[in-house]
């Protein structure tokens, strides 16, 4: 193990989110996976073992992952014992369950990055993208006093798959002062958002599925929440921007596609503002030049039958967000389509990127 | 040939409209194939050695058909003097020859029945959805004495694939008085919808292309014609209607699926309203007991994960649209998820249904 | 209930193969579906509410099975009180339970027409393609003497559906006197062969999976059975037949194509020896005229990208094998592509011809 | 332009292979592309106004060839002043001016690494897959002297991408001492190897193609060519190796399969023997530490399921043959399922690796 790196833990390491995760930390500057926990029946077993047959990452598991052990998820104290951060993707229903294990280990001073939505609806864990509201962070220090954590323990949500192929398009109109009031979203869902073996083939050969569950709530409130301010005891939930989704599940291995339409408050930019300050774009946390972070968090395309998941979901490691066809809309003002890669930026790779900032801003050490 | 069938040509026999044209009339009651008509450069050779190796249908090419010699599409005068009523489904480019071509066709004496857009934006050619706006083909006699048509010559239009999905719902709840004002539309369109060869493989395996060329205009301006009333001598085009549609293409064979948001004018119905007066539809056109007419022309699905395309496209032999998923829209009134099938109900099923009804109201005999 | 029909159960009517016959048996001129069985745990709920979110078949549920409460599999004695006939479509994986309880049912008195490959072994239960060896069952008089079977019970198994694209057009050339020796097969395998969920969607989507467990033995062993000779108390296994398959799995959602490579023993016939062969098949179950049956067992298709899953599959009513590319091959003698529907000649339909050869024949009254 | 760096043209530039070489050859450190061919039509244009909108590759095109003036490809003269290799990937159909013109460069004094098919057949063109037949290299000199050709000029061709699935597993076994005489091969093979657009959708949608035209051909008599024996002025065409093939289409981006069965001619490995060749196969190759040349030629992966196009085509940047599920045969000795990446082993990145021999071998300086 190098000891210059922060050693880190994956809850739920044997599924798709923990496995992208693996992949994504193989020769990660600043973190090393030294832990790798799962549900109590694959425990003891070595990590190669039990997920080699189910393994779905293009690239091979890292050597250094391989033949760990893997610890009993619940097993907090010896995981506790040897990582400073966990990185969180329960694959399991219990909600309240994963509420209380996440703060369990936040208790013991570790630092909790989590995929799962348990806590998202929770004031005082700040749900980060990085690009957009990095001041939630200012909120730790009261969930630690409200949690009783110690001073490095803490909690932070990364936001569901489907939200982030629009929410930092929108968030970079409303810096430049054009206000948004209404969004009517319908997604494109790629099939890696539903796990392993998650949606049957039959549903989706020669078919789309227009439904998922949870996933529309998921998307109607999560942006509210990261686009609203907070202060250093409380989250101020913005009540003048309403959203309204549609979530589809499509036959695409991974990216999420966002068909898009969206109203101004007061002022309304032109097509070619918008395009100028999404083109121009650049979030505070560039500053700190983090592995994770795009060089450019949007791109705008002007192909006109584009962005394509398979084509545009891999830009810059696929942490940018893609959008194109910027038009008129006759109902709201503005249409356009946004599209971002789901397990990379919507998943492991958003959490990531969430870790380092913690690290960058001294949260964790 | 059964001397009381009506005799009809397909114009464009060869391409996918044509071939489902030949498929659905093989053994129809009221009408008989007895022409094909295509480019010069296959006129003369018989209908199977040409179109053999491209059949697209899942039946056989009909033996009435497989043996007849392919017209040249602009020998008007042939095929004029062999039948009654033409299925214009050309797959050229050119509109104004199309435009010129139709009404030459209705000159000599014949309906013409067409499938293609190039007369759509003709306000005295009725663009018919039968369950609709049947009192459009009050401007018939209009169109015949501004173009100098026999009586028996006439010209009308079929809509667009990509509006079936939900423009007879949004008509069943304006019937029952609850007027609508805005709609936005993301469609999930078929592969069969652009023809064969038509979108490359390439495109949508692990992909889909956000961007139907000229799919989008069609999609907000045919239902308000369809939706506007028309007196004896002119179409009176609504302007209380707002479209805004988003036209995707996904790899899907057959079955358009639209995700629709809708604003009420004033009076709203409730949940409870809107699903009855979609199940308890029924049109001025099922008195005239048609073969291609659906029992029911609109189905609402409870199921929470429908309509979907493979699973609901051939209800009631592809004529029927499906709807599902309604609920409320945080930003228009409600949401519902509408399906229909692209190559019957939207192309050639419907072509045919308009030409029952030329024939049910005796303007064909 | 109609009195003139054979009233039938199904075993496993939940899952997808039980769901396919009872579509395919709706308004069936000889069978009455009474009995719906599945396992304890839906037991007794109405088979509408219990399948209706997971019913995959294109048409509804029919009306008269909607209703039908399910019969716990294991409760014998009501089914047989009911039917005298039993589709087995088990989905359990318990060989040796299935193996039991289909004999039980037979000990009842009912013909048990099984879809499980848990009796294929069984020497004296005849596995049949009615246009191969209907002369099997012969031997189900010796059955019922070995198994102390009541003179109405019986079980005869149908074949897997992998082998249904080959071994008919084999046996075509064999009944012709060209006898067959040597074959190398690879299938390309539809979804619906896995049931539902099945394959998981991330497997199959820009991929393939060249392995299906327990598919290529069977495909190996159960043509031989089938095109060996029986006496009247047992089954003569021929020696003089290898055969070596590979089996995938492709997306396509019905439908299993079959790359064939073969060698015959001695006189080898020419290309148009083997395609009259084909064309003019005619099988000694044509004389019967059952319901089921096709007008053609096997048809040759001359186009040279054919047989197509999609496009082939349904030729008269999904009963029909349809072959084509036939062609020398370098190593063996000849080479072809064989294609059949596998849910309906492969599964469903294939098992209710074969209970309609069971009451041609006088076994079941 | 680098200095150091040998100035390559690409002949077909505009095309998917051509698209493919430009992306691979992206900061290689042997090669720079300083020329981009096409037809006479787009001669003159920037290489990104013309391929732009059609641009495949996932990565964006490299700025050093965005901006370069296409050529026109029978420019030959302008050409050879600028360059010292070409890549031919020409996409028309004219087999005889393909010979000419590769020939024509080759007289100007450059070195032709060529794609098509058009000089496979002439037996003093090495066909190279630089694992086996290096030693086909010394046909050069004798090539250079039928042909006229000054010292720097040579056309040497890259096989078909359908054989390199199991060839080299082949020749591995060979080069042990056991013989092959017999290979019945299946190929499901991707979609692009048909380049763009290529096969339609609606072809592989719930469905996939049995035949490839001319594909079975080149299967079958290549790997004859590449396994034979050459001495330094003629090929001695082998005459004991058979190999049949069935060719077909699957719904797979890239990575063509093959399932292959394989006869010895007299002694028969061990299935140990044979995984154990084929993980230990190091080829001459290796010493020259070429960069396109991957660490191991062949990898055999133990997981019954594998290997499969999504999953394995990419191993060591889609240079690595990935071969599986080796057992026995019941027709001939053994079976096993061998996997490569169509377009890069199988084009461009084979084409790379080709040049980069040549240079390795002096033919180019």
């Amino acid at each position: 193990m190098n000891n210059n790196k922060i050693p880190v833990a994956i809850l739920g390491a044997t599924g798709m989110v923990g496995q992208k995760y693996i992949q994504l930390l193989e020769n990660h500057p600043m973190f090393e996976v030294v832990c790798v926990c799962a549900s109590a029946k694959s425990s003891g077993q070595k990590y190669i073992d039990v997920v080699g047959p189910k393994w779905q990452m293009r690239t091979a598991i890292p050597d250094s992952v391989a033949h760990l052990k893997i610890n009993d998820v619940f097993n907090i104290r010896e995981v506790s014992s040897k990582c400073r951060l966990v990185f969180s993707c329960f694959e399991i229903d219990d909600k309240d369950l994963i509420q209380k294990v996440e703060f369990d280990y936040a208790k013991t001073g570790m630092a909790v990055v989590s995929n799962a939505s348990a806590n998202r609806s929770n004031d005082l864990v700040p749900m980060l993208i990085p690009e957009i509201n990095l001041h939630h962070l200012d909120l730790i220090h009261h969930q630690q006093k409200i949690n009783n954590l110690p001073k490095s323990g803490m909690v932070i949500v990364k936001p569901n798959c489907s939200i982030q192929s629009f929410t930092t398009p929108i968030f970079a109109l409303e810096k430049e002062g054009f206000k948004v009031s209404q969004l009517i979203v319908s997604t494109l869902q790629a099939l890696s958002g539903a796990g392993y073996p998650g949606v049957a083939s039959l549903d989706v050969i020669d078919n789309i599925v227009p439904f998922i569950g949870g996933e529309e709530k998921k998307t109607e409130e999560e942006p509210v929440k990261i686009l609203s301010k907070a202060t250093d005891t409380k989250l101020v939930l913005r009540t003048d921007l309403k959203i309204s989704a549609t979530c589809t599940r499509v036959p695409v291995v991974d990216g999420h596609t966002a068909l898009v339409s969206m109203k101004f408050e007061d002022k309304i930019p032109t097509e070619q503002e918008i395009k100028d300050i999404w083109n121009n774009f650049r979030s505070d946390v560039k500053e700190f030049e983090l592995p994770s972070s795009p060089a450019k968090a949007i791109k705008y395309i002007e192909i006109e039958n584009r962005p394509q998941p398979r084509k545009d979901r891999d830009r810059d490691k696929g942490m940018t967000c893609t959008v194109g066809r910027l038009r008129k809309c006759n109902v709201l003002d503005y249409k356009f389509v946004g599209l971002s890669h789901n397990t990379v930026r919507g998943a492991a790779g958003g959490g990531i990127l969430n870790a380092e900032v913690l690290v960058a801003k001294g949260l964790v050490k």
